[in-house]
């Protein structure tokens, strides 16, 4: 691993926050579209629903936070390049998912026409097969030492699976209708939402050579911003528009959904956010680092706290 | 690794194929009730899905080739259980999978109804791919070298992919109602159902020491291998009896999918899965191993290519 920033970090670190994001999100774009097979290979439907599902959308929050927390432990750039895509792959197909008429049944995400509504069911769900299969393809191809590449895999693999995101959701479904504690509430949406956030944040800093109190730091920014994400998620599903969001407001309400919202207020939920950004700020402050370092880090978890969308 | 084999594989050397197949199931069983969530836990629905779609059914001819491609290295039997469990998840899952409304709309699998039956359409999709992601976190915990458990991944990710049984059931969706020439039909059936075969005897080989011309051979064994259970299971839609199968036979000519009875006819399609078996069984004594060595698989191609259901 690098003891110095290399070049490319030098460079980025004048950048504005809106700057960075751009120049990471141009990247990600750029290796994502290399990454995920042709369209005009067969099988052509496939291909093309899952660069549909994945290219030319998103804010790329998680591959954000991957590059973020490599710079702070001077991983390199290519090595967090897997980082980012298994983890956007994984919530990309997600997403696919999720929006089929079985699940939350959506027309519409990132202002576009949801996956299945673009192409079929079948492929839909066939494309988050395939780029399940693809996330865990990169991971293995990242330019790390064999024991910190096989980390990679197991931190993705359970943040993907039951002690994870498809266990929030299976959560989520049970839930349906019914009364949550603040407690039950909190344990869906850090399985839900909240295991790949962090999976981005920690797999990021475990493609560098991260020392374990720098990594026990991170994993309670990981934990805090991941949750603050879910909470945000759901002031916004009730305070913003559909132009805002890119997909239907609202549907939680509708659904009969339990929110932060529905279960906490709106004040409340929101002072809950700012705790949580709070922690995250801490524990930043807990990894010893210089501020450059923990800089990027820092401005994505006041982002995510303060979106509009 | 170990180079002599292992007490347990010196028990089980005198035992008929029927015996040897039979501890072999008892041992998969056992370890996959282990390594699946308890329906105890929460959530409780999803991990009793992901149970239902796993244990106590199936021939389990995956785990069964790669233990015996395990035996035929000296492979530790520890060590194969995690590449049993991981292909036969990723099976299961694509079972699951397949069966939805939106795929195949099937009821009945292995004389017990499909999981979005027993549950929902939403949990099996859940249960799926959950069990995907299990299937990566069973193989970084297989005791081998970092860079031999590296390589299973990789494997296990190309033959679920776009590359493999994605891409194969993607091209049979493309497919559905269109004549394909026996090459496409081919092609389409070595990503669909091959390559998962396949995998599951070069995983098991990859969890012991393999020589690169024993892996070789290995490589044509599985390919032929691969081949020739899609062949005879399109043999047997034909043919076989419901109680047989288990599932509902003659549901391919009822789709109009094209298979290698109505591409070749069944005469063809016969001798075809015969001469599949000859190349399995020369590429075995390509090995150049000892007939006590590749005894096993051996007799697995037999069975293939001779069941009845």
């Amino acid at each position: 691993m690098p003891q110095t920033p290399p070049q490319a970090t030098r460079e980025l670190a004048g950048l504005t926050l809106a700057q960075w994001m751009r120049a990471h999100q141009d990247r990600f774009e750029l290796r994502a579209s290399a990454a995920l097979p042709q369209p005009t290979q067969e099988p052509a439907e496939l291909h093309a629903a899952m660069r549909y599902a994945v290219l030319d959308g998103g804010k790329r929050i998680r591959p954000l936070l991957a590059y973020a927390a490599g710079e702070l432990v001077l991983a390199s750039v290519e090595a967090v390049d897997h980082v980012a895509l298994a983890v956007e792959f994984v919530h990309a197909y997600s997403l696919v998912h999720d929006d089929l008429p079985c699940m939350d049944d959506d027309v519409l995400r990132r202002g576009k026409p949801t996956v299945h509504v673009a192409y079929s069911e079948a492929t839909a769900m066939l494309a988050g097969d395939a780029l399940q299969a693809q996330a865990f393809a990169e991971l293995v191809q990242t330019p790390i030492a064999a024991q910190a590449r096989l980390a990679l895999v197991r931190e993705l693999a359970s943040a993907a699976g039951t002690a994870g995101m498809c266990g929030g959701q299976a959560l989520d479904l049970a839930a349906e209708g019914r009364q949550l504690s603040v407690a039950q509430l909190e344990q869906m949406h850090r399985l839900k939402t909240g295991a790949l956030l962090r999976a981005a944040v920690l797999m990021g800093a475990g493609a560098g050579d991260t020392p374990p109190p720098v990594m026990a730091a991170l994993e309670r920014y990981a934990s805090a911003v991941g949750l603050a994400f879910q909470i945000v998620d759901d002031i916004l599903d009730v305070e913003a528009s559909s132009a805002e969001l890119g997909k239907t407001p609202g549907k939680d309400q509708a659904q009969n959904k339990a929110t932060y919202v529905t279960v906490l207020g709106l004040a409340a939920a929101r002072a809950r956010a700012s705790q949580l950004l709070a922690e995250a700020l801490a524990a930043l402050h807990d990894t010893g680092l210089p501020a450059a370092r923990t800089q990027r880090l820092l401005e994505l978890a006041e982002l995510i706290v303060a979106r509009r969308s």
